[in-house]
C-alpha cells in the first residue's frame, strides 16, 4: 500500500498548502479567531475526504489542483464539526488530535466561534470563482447544494443531535443506522460526489461513487465505535471508553465486538462492488477502502 | 408611515411562508432539532434583513417572489447568530424576543446545533436552484460569496469576537466601530446587495446600495446599543442594560449617549445621500432608515 500512503501524502500537501492561502486574519481584533480557526484545522488528522475527493476526481481527470477548493471546503467542515462536538455541552472531550482540544486551548466562546467561522468559511471557498474559474457555476451549484445537505440538519446535524441525545435511551439498530449514516457517511459521502461532480462524472457513475461513498462511510463509523473500545489514547490522540461510559448508540453495543467486525466488512464489500464499472482505474478508491477498516487510528 | 409598516407586514409574510415549508423534519430522531430551529425562527422579531432584501430588489423589479429565497436565507443566518451568541458561553441571555432563549428552552448542546443547521440551511437555501430557478447560476453564486463573506470571520463571527473578547478592555473607537461593521453592519449591507444582485442591477446602482446599506446598519447598531441603556425588558423582550454591566465596546461607552444618538443621525444622513440616484424609487428604503432611528425596540 506504499503508493496509497503516497497519494494520502499528496492529497494532504495540496490541501493544506490551499487552506494555508486561505485562512487569512484581516484585523488586530480578530487575530485570536484566526489563531483558532487554523489551530484545529493544522493539527493533523488523516485527510481523508480531501483525499476522497481526489481519487474520486482522479477516476476521470488528471489536473487534480482544479478540485482542491473542494477538497478543502470539505476539510474545514470536517474540522468545524470536531470543534463543535468537542465542546464541554457536547461530548466534553478534551483531546483531539493528541492536543488540547480547541475550547481547552481557546476558551468555549472563542472555539464556537471558530467553528462557526469554519463553517461559513467553507461555503465562502465554495462560492469563490476566483478558485479554479474553469469550473462550471451549475457545477459549483451543485457541490455547495450537495454540501449544505450532507452538513445540515438532515445530514451530520442531524446524525450529531441524534448521537447527543441517544446518551441514556434504548439503544436500537435504526438508531445507531441514523446516526453513522449522517454523523459520518453523509460527509465522506459528499467528498466522493464533489470530486465526481467536479468532474462532470456521468449520472450513473455518480450513483455507483454515492453508493461506493455510503457504504465507505458507514464502515468507516463502525471502525471509530470498534476503535473506542480496543485502542488506547496514545494511538488515536484522544480518550477512548468514552462512548462507552456515555452509554452511547455505537455498532458494538447493538451488535457486539465480533458482529460490529463483520459488518465493517460487509460494508466495504458492498462498497467496492460499486467500483466494479470503473475496472482497474478505481484501484486508489479500492485502496482507500482496505485502509479504512484496517486502520488502527 | 403606514405604507412602511405594511411593507414590512408583507415581506415578513412571504418570507415565513417559505421558511415554514423549508424548514421539515426529516427524521424521528431529530424532531427536537427541528423545533428548536423553528422555535427561533418563528419567535417573532422584525424580518429586518428579509425586508431590506424586498426593498432593495424593488427597486429595479416588482416579481418579488423570486428574491425570497435569498431573504429567508439571510433571515436563517441572522436567527442563527442570535441562537449562538445567547449561549452562556458567549452573552449568557435567557430572554430572547420575550421568551426564553434557544438554550434556556431546549438545552445548550441542542442550540449549539440548532444554530449550526440554520447556518447550514442559509446555504442550502441559496444553493437550491428549485428555489426561483429563473436566478441565473452566477448570480446565485455572487449571492452565496457575499453572504458568507458577510457571515463569516471577517463579516458577523469576526464581530462577534471582537465583542466579546472586547469585555474588561479598553474600549476605542477603532475597536467600537469594527465590532459595529463586521457584527451588524455587515448582514445589514449584505441583504441590501442580495436585493440589487437578484434584480441584476448595474454596477453604480450596486455601489451606492452597499454604502446605504453598510450605514443604516451602523446606524442600527448605534441604536441597538442606545435602547439597551434607554429602552426596558419588556419593550425590548430582552434583557437590558447588559452591556454596561459587561463592560462592553458600545457606542455610548465611547461617545456618551447624546453622542451615540449624533452618530446614528449622521450614519443615516449618509446613507440617505447614496440613494439620490434612485429619486423617487427609493421611498420606501429611505422610511426604512427612518425607521430605524426612531424604534424603540
Amino acid at each position: 500500500m506504499n503508493n496509497i500512503v503516497d497519494f494520502f501524502k499528496d492529497c494532504s500537501k495540496k490541501v493544506e498548502v490551499f487552506l494555508d492561502g486561505c485562512l487569512l486574519n484581516s484585523s488586530v481584533f480578530t487575530a485570536g479567531l484566526n489563531e483558532g480557526m487554523r489551530y484545529s484545522v493544522f493539527a493533523g488528522g488523516k485527510r481523508l475526504r480531501p483525499t476522497l475527493v481526489y481519487a474520486s476526481y482522479g477516476l476521470f481527470k488528471k489536473d487534480y489542483d482544479v478540485v482542491t477548493p473542494f477538497a478543502a471546503a470539505i476539510e474545514v467542515v470536517h474540522t468545524y464539526s470536531l470543534i463543535h462536538d468537542d465542546l464541554p455541552a457536547m461530548d466534553n472531550d478534551d483531546m483531539r488530535r493528541g492536543k488540547p482540544s480547541n475550547h481547552k486551548a481557546f476558551g468555549e466562546a472563542e472555539a464556537i466561534l471558530a467553528g462557526d467561522g469554519l463553517l461559513t468559511k467553507a461555503f465562502e471557498i465554495m462560492s469563490d470563482t476566483s478558485y479554479s474559474p474553469q469550473i462550471p457555476a451549475d457545477i459549483r451549484l451543485k457541490a455547495i447544494y450537495k454540501l449544505a445537505r450532507a452538513a445540515g440538519d438532515n445530514g451530520m446535524v442531524g446524525g450529531q443531535f441524534a448521537d447527543i441525545t441517544s446518551e441514556g435511551k434504548k439503544t436500537t439498530v435504526e438508531l445507531v443506522d441514523y446516526i453513522h449514516k449522517n454523523k459520518t457517511s453523509a460527509l465522506i459521502e459528499c467528498a466522493i460526489y464533489l470530486g465526481a461532480v467536479a468532474a462532470e462524472a456521468e449520472e450513473k457513475e455518480i450513483d455507483n461513487l454515492i453508493a461506493f461513498g455510503k457504504n465507505i462511510g458507514l464502515a468507516f463509523q463502525v471502525v471509530d465505535d470498534i476503535l473506542d473500545i480496543t485502542s488506547s489514547s496514545e494511538v488515536l490522540g484522544k480518550n477512548v471508553n468514552k462512548d462507552m461510559e456515555s452509554n452511547k448508540a455505537t455498532y458494538p453495543a447493538v451488535y457486539s465486538l465480533e458482529g460490529a467486525k463483520a459488518k465493517a466488512d460487509e460494508y466495504i464489500e458492498k462498497a467496492m462492488a460499486h467500483l466494479d464499472i470503473f475496472k482497474e482505474r478505481a484501484d486508489i478508491l479500492k485502496d482507500i477502502a482496505k485502509f479504512i477498516t484496517e486502520r488502527n487510528s
